[in-house]
């Protein structure tokens, strides 16, 4: 033990989160301070927002340039909150040469240099936690590392955007088109006024690129994952799934095959009756398989000031914790078990397709026809609504499994098609 | 880095769960080797029997002799795996005046002497790690310790007794009694032939004491633990839960109250569309709700040789990993958090009654005006099945919430009356 006066944080971003963390380190200091064996103490706070000095009790602290704080000689432990690439990238490397650890929820610096950044970290004898970047408050990368490490993990399904889970769940329980349940979550703040990041599922690839690496011992980029959003889900699709025994919801899938991967964010149907199923709203759930633990789930909320800058502060106590103890850092372990990730075109699901054809004899024939020219074999295939004006009818087709490619190749053919009126949807069917 | 040739492990008890961790530390030495950064060897493994030498590759690292093994200057740490209170007991005390590094899955253990064992192993410098004690496999004293240390948590809630979720969930799908459903699950392996330690709630009640030791920093025993079993649930009560839209689950709680902790283990009727609604047959788990995470839920495999055992070596891993970089454990800090742990009179819920009553006028009348003398109010009182033999009818009553010792005081009287044939259940409601 060569316990120090205080030990030192320097916090960069004071928006949601960071004003989070500033107010548990405020009102939880003394339970703070038992745990670590010393202060835990707010040193400097950045943010170019200068209005934003007044979430901090002493001002004084307060500076529009991180760099300076990051090479301030006091500080120990650096907090990037700013998110987005860059500088925070540049900030959070800045910090590891200087010698700071680093606490950070930075998903898509991680997601994108991760590998690299915990390299660096390992080099310089500092740490570099990044609990909160995937599922908020949710302990995952610890038990992942920790507990789960000799695991041959083969898959991880998750709901890791709390945005679309929202939206879904709406959709779901409240028969609302994708565009309204869009509209109130913007109007409760769970979605951004651009959404885009959530809906088409570039947060959840940043995610699973993060999860996959870490469980596969493999570096696995965003760019290397597949991701389509939830934006053609329309509210009859709901019904259908509901009358077929599925749920729909946002996963982002990581399952590891031989020597490749797949790593994929998209809506899939998944049975109504199994635990995913049954996470709504807001909450997140990860589901890791292993070869040792079986199937373990870890649920709770993925998003909001409170459980993020919790697990926020708590990496923090843990680095507090070993500076004082003259502890080193466990220097992180190379990804380099190398696998390719599978393209999305040779992936095989099952799948649902919805479309409107015209309401005659001989149609389903046609359709079956150019489905069985790509070995695509049809589960069922139910006649829903009709609409006597237009002549045509809404049809749900369930396949067996099938190749993404063929099967795309198959939805080309049947537009093309002179009684198919639209194909409205394609949903992947997973478990 | 201070690495060395090899650490070394002796492991006690060739169980199941033993072998599963002989397994784990052959089959997994790669890997392992390569997350420690040496090489992790079984130097010697004890048991009684004799004839368990076998699951041993090298059957000259077995002994009879835990002492010998505890004592011996070449271990590095010690698995302790044979479960029960004595001699297992000792066996750790003495690998801790030793000097040894322990893990344990030992949840009598820790539940009776957690505390002291633990103090003790601050004081000699050594870790002393039981995850695998309490949810087999799943992650959650990790967790619980290091991510939601600095939360205020105000409840866990847990289905933590693999047995006895078996049993009512076939009970519960299947419509069997409770006696065939017990018969099945021994005839699996996953009763004991003698079941009463986790038919009761004794297991429950011995994870539930180490839980909220943990998030409430208090020290609670096993004693203080109220606990029923659930052989007195019949297949007419699921029936009702269902119709009246609940599930039946045994579970154990735990819940802070200002200066006073609960801590109990009984059958709840709880909503059925929760999470832990959804948790079937032998899987654990978790939820713990704090007043920054808010709730979070762990789930996953609560018994069974592989996930127990993928726990317990990683424990071990962690130890020696900190061996290896010459890090100290960081002591556990004393649970002394004092709090009163309320007597199970005093606890206050709402209520599920089935008994069976003469099929006359009056008698609801007569059992409800029993009920006000004691302050409880009825939020629903049905008339199920009525059997014209026997003139009798089976009634199923909801109350509004009641202090338990009410509720028990007016069950007496009410079986004083002539016209209440039997109380045949009483099941506390949840949520």
């Amino acid at each position: 033990m060569q316990n120090r006066g205080s030990i030192n944080i320097g916090l960069i971003g004071l928006g949601v989160i960071g004003s989070g963390v500033v107010k548990i380190l405020n009102e939880k200091a003394d339970r703070i301070t038992r745990q670590v064996g010393t202060h835990l103490v707010l040193k400097s706070a950045a943010d170019l927002d200068e209005s934003r000095k007044d979430t901090l009790s002493d001002s004084s602290v307060f500076t529009t340039d991180a760099l300076s704080l990051i090479e301030n000689p006091d500080i120990d432990i650096v907090i990037e909150l700013i998110g987005g690439e860059t500088p925070a990238k540049d900030y959070i490397k800045e910090a590891i040469l200087c010698g700071k650890h680093v606490v950070t929820a930075n998903k898509e610096v991680l997601a994108k240099h991760g590998p690299e950044l915990l390299a660096m970290a390992g080099e310089h004898r500092v740490g570099l936690l990044y609990e909160a970047s995937v599922g908020g408050g949710i302990p995952l990368i610890g038990p992942l590392k920790r507990n789960l490490q000799i695991n041959n993990i083969s898959a991880i399904h998750t709901i890791i955007n709390g945005t679309t889970n929202y939206i879904l769940t709406r959709m779901e329980k409240e028969g609302l088109e994708f565009a309204a349940a869009l509209k109130e979550a913007q109007s409760l703040g769970y979605a951004e006024a651009d959404p885009t990041n959530d809906i088409e599922g570039f947060d959840a690839a940043y995610k699973i690129a993060i999860l996959a690496t870490i469980a596969f011992h493999t570096d696995i980029r965003p760019d290397d994952v597949f991701h389509e959003g939830i934006s053609r889900i329309a509210s009859q699709d709901f019904r259908y799934a509901k009358e077929l025994g599925y749920a729909i919801k946002l996963l982002a899938i990581a399952k590891k095959e031989n020597s490749a991967v797949q790593a994929r964010v998209h809506p899939v149907f998944i049975p109504d009756d199994i635990l995913l199923a049954k996470v709504d709203g807001v909450f997140n759930a990860v589901q890791i398989e292993g070869d040792l633990s079986g199937k373990v789930l870890f649920y709770g909320r993925g998003a909001g000031a409170e459980p993020t800058a919790n697990v926020i502060v708590a990496d923090a106590i843990h680095l507090a914790q070993n500076i004082n103890t003259g502890n080193s850092e466990k220097p992180e372990l190379p990804f380099d078990e190398r696998r390719i990730v599978k393209p999305m075109e040779d992936i095989e699901t099952r799948y649902y397709i919805r479309m409107t054809i015209a309401d005659q004899p001989g149609v389903l024939a046609q359709i079956t026809k150019v489905l069985g020219e790509y070995s695509i074999s049809i589960s069922s295939a139910i006649q829903k609504e009709t609409d006597r004006t237009s002549q045509s009818a809404e049809i749900v087709i369930m396949t067996h499994p099938a190749k993404e490619q063929a099967m795309q190749q198959a939805l080309r053919q049947m537009e093309g098609l002179e009684v198919v009126r639209e194909i409205s949807n394609l949903i992947r069917v997973e478990g």
